[in-house]
């Protein structure tokens, strides 16, 4: 079973989304499964707290190293080889390929990060990489924690069916996905295009990966550059830690 | 008050993470809203079919045009100038840049796809903007939906205090954010530095700009370069539709 292992201020969040549809089947079968861990069970004091303020002034709180190291030793001993990330914006980005390479692993660490930002030094003392999911900020690492398990969850064997395990879809290409259409044959004046209906598999084929071109230049012509160089699509980024 | 309506298979998703912390306070306190509609309320016949094979073959199925577009029309009527995306790998990605303007509107329609993909007659009869969260392939757009609908949510007046609202956050200011420190002063041998506790702040900014742009440098060298053009970040993504 690929286990994951969620470090969150707000475990009620968990599994949300994860746990409907394809992901939610996969759940309830026990294709993987989401523990989550509370961070505040390793507050200070009375009050339980896990931040403080930044050292040198700023705006917002800070995540304790302490009690963030602490979290993690309970949940992932140091003889735990899963692969920990931060879900942070600091971080190299999520890619399709790093997902295939995680959903080949035995599962995967994730610490939600809230307030302001975490303590640097258990970053680098817990052997933390960083990762984003994109160029944008959110109000905390939770959701973006929900993306990456998804993104892997449904390459996991079983989950996809093998008709839709998708060598076409964007990304695995290379390439954005060619457009799609399915009935009616008409809708509102606009057809679906001949040659889908030709029955001309070779046909279909070529309009496909010609399309596939045509939407990647107009709306990522940074994948057709990256296509040109030595590898199909970017080079697999292997987890750090 | 700021309106998202979501069209989605899986209304039972939302708000799902956010109801909870930041965005659940705004949610609790009005400041915005989030109206589900289930795509299937749409479906034809007694089974309510949504979707269909695709046109030309191939796996997977396509989520019909004639469906998609009864639920819109009863969703966002064409008066309704919220403007409409489609949660799509194929599309623009998402920056934080798209995320003030969007937050600056009155809202956003967001189309969750589930399947294969969705007939592409009505992502043009209904001038849906195709928007991407990532290079990643995910089992629906639910969480991409989530995604965007929490970085908007985030910038809206009165959700984050004024000492939060973040001029340093990452991609603001066309850089990753630099490290941040906290008590304890030394923790397992690791010390804050010490210009941080040194009380001298245009010391302390210094060093902050130093190190963002160090670290920006190391792991994404391509904000770097987009930061030597015109603008200091990407322009700003205004939304089709």
């Amino acid at each position: 079973m690929w286990r994951a292992s969620v470090l969150t201020l707000f475990p009620g969040m968990f599994p949300g989304p994860l746990g409907l549809s394809l992901a939610g089947d996969a759940l309830a079968r026990g294709v993987f499964s989401i523990e989550t861990h509370d961070i505040r069970e390793h507050g200070l004091g009375r009050h339980r707290a896990v931040d403080d303020a930044p050292a040198g002034g700023g705006p917002g709180m800070v995540l304790r190293a302490d009690v963030l190291a602490a979290a993690l030793d309970a949940v992932a001993p140091r003889s735990d080889a899963r692969p920990r990330f931060l879900m942070s914006p600091r971080g190299a980005r999520l890619t399709q390929a790093l997902a295939r390479d995680l959903a080949a692993g035995a599962g995967v660490v994730l610490v939600c990060g809230r307030f302001e930002g975490v303590d640097e030094r258990v970053i680098e003392g817990r052997g933390l990489t960083e990762i984003s999911i994109g160029d944008y900020i959110l109000s905390g690492g939770e959701i973006a924690a929900m993306t990456l398990l998804d993104a892997c969850v449904r390459l996991l064997p079983g989950v996809m069916g093998k008709a839709e395990s998708g060598g076409d879809e964007s990304f695995e290409t290379g390439l954005l996905e060619y457009p799609h259409y399915t009935r009616p044959r008409e809708w509102e004046g606009r057809a679906i295009p001949p040659v889908l209906l030709s029955g001309d598999h070779a046909r279909v084929r070529a309009w496909r990966d010609a399309e596939a071109l045509r939407l990647t230049r107009e709306r990522r012509p940074d994948l057709v550059e990256d296509r040109a160089g030595a590898s199909p699509g970017s080079p697999p980024q292997r987890p750090r830690g």
